[in-house]
């Protein structure tokens, strides 16, 4: 079971019929917010009303109002292989996120983007966290996730299936614009710290970089994604 | 004066002559990183060797080995007007961030796009905290930054210089590739829960939109500026 809570991550929940056990409401919500009892009924949730005192007790202070106790979500491993698409896919695989606020900003982006799964190594990853869910302010409830035991293994696996794997590096010299969209893709996006593994930027089929003009150089992990996850998107027209 | 840390937060400082009052460095750093000494030295930094105990009590535990006092950051204000490009130039107006993370994922994109100005209203916006300049791994020290008593008047004087002042907002038409990028830009990212004011809407020559295809439709706001700032950044070839 997990705590989720979160006005954004509580409405989606309910919206994609999530497994909640029990649902929790602030009991001095403002009148204009209350729909979400009428909600609540409808959809036969079991709910219950707390005080403030109690609901910051039980759940993050940034409850909002909004809490519930959720089935664990539904983690996938190395089946994801036989649940991508065969046309047009698109896998992104964190090579090592630590940070939760930049997985679940992520999770926002995978979701926004209509991203088919996302790939984790088991034992270098932050994992589903609390922060993790309330940070993707519900897009959790959307969005398919797996942790394997092997990256090199998944994108080994990627290549047998037709995708194409795209690393992401400073050095890299392939733009996203230079990418042919109608291809499968699965992109890579490094760790906080480090960036990528040595032996994935070996495998990987093209190197892209983000074009930058500044001092630093280098954005922040979710950023990356955002950006690189939203230059690679499928073409739906 | 502020307190900064974290190894890329000092380095930048160091490397673009910050005006630090002291640094200070874990006594049990790796040789490899021992050159740090050296430069301090040959730049003429007081610094001064610590323990970790001593390091993590004064500094943030996220120091890694490395902080310094530091003067406060130059911020302006209304003066920003008569400080920006009159051909070609890039300002980001912030309308009420608040999380500290955020900001500093912003300023590392602002850094990374070679954007001209960051533009906050003093009284709906975090302020450049010890968080701020640490998620920024330095690129605050790169990045100009103005707290204004009002974004409206900010944005009527940036019409008055000839900017095109572009809003971000889910219900916009246009799209970032829509845009003649040799105009002067002024683009507005909206604040994390409640986007951007009806009077800044209303103020905008364009609404400008990301086009999503997912279930939550909003991404997380570094994410978005992330996005919009390297789509519209200057053109240089």
């Amino acid at each position: 079971m997990i705590k989720i809570y979160g006005k954004n991550c509580i409405y989606e929940a309910i919206m994609s019929k999530a497994p909640l056990k029990k649902v929790f409401i602030l009991d001095t919500l403002p009148k204009k917010d209350k729909n979400i009892i009428d909600i609540l009924e409808k959809r036969g949730y079991s709910y219950q009303l707390l005080s403030k005192d109690k609901m910051d007790k039980e759940f993050s202070q940034s409850n909002q109002g909004y809490a519930a106790y959720r089935e664990d979500y539904k983690i996938y491993g190395d089946e994801f292989i036989d649940m991508i698409p065969e046309n047009g896919g698109r896998v992104l695989l964190l090579d090592g996120i630590q940070d939760p606020h930049n997985l679940g900003a992520i999770l926002r982006s995978v979701d926004a983007f209509s991203y088919d799964f996302v790939i984790l190594p088991k034992n270098r990853s932050v994992f589903i966290t609390e922060v993790v869910a309330h940070v993707s302010t519900g897009a959790i409830e959307y969005v398919k996730i797996a942790y394997v035991n092997s990256l090199l293994t998944a994108v080994n696996r990627l290549h047998e299936k037709n995708y194409w794997v795209l690393g992401t590096d400073a050095k890299g010299k392939i733009k996203t614009e230079d990418i042919d969209k109608s291809l499968n893709l699965a992109v890579i996006i490094g760790s906080e710290g480090f960036g990528m593994s040595k032996t994935l930027v070996n495998q990987s089929d093209f190197l892209i970089t983000i074009p930058m003009t500044g001092h630093v150089n280098s954005l922040n992990a979710s950023v990356s994604a955002g950006i690189v996850l939203k230059d690679l998107k499928k073409e739906i027209e």
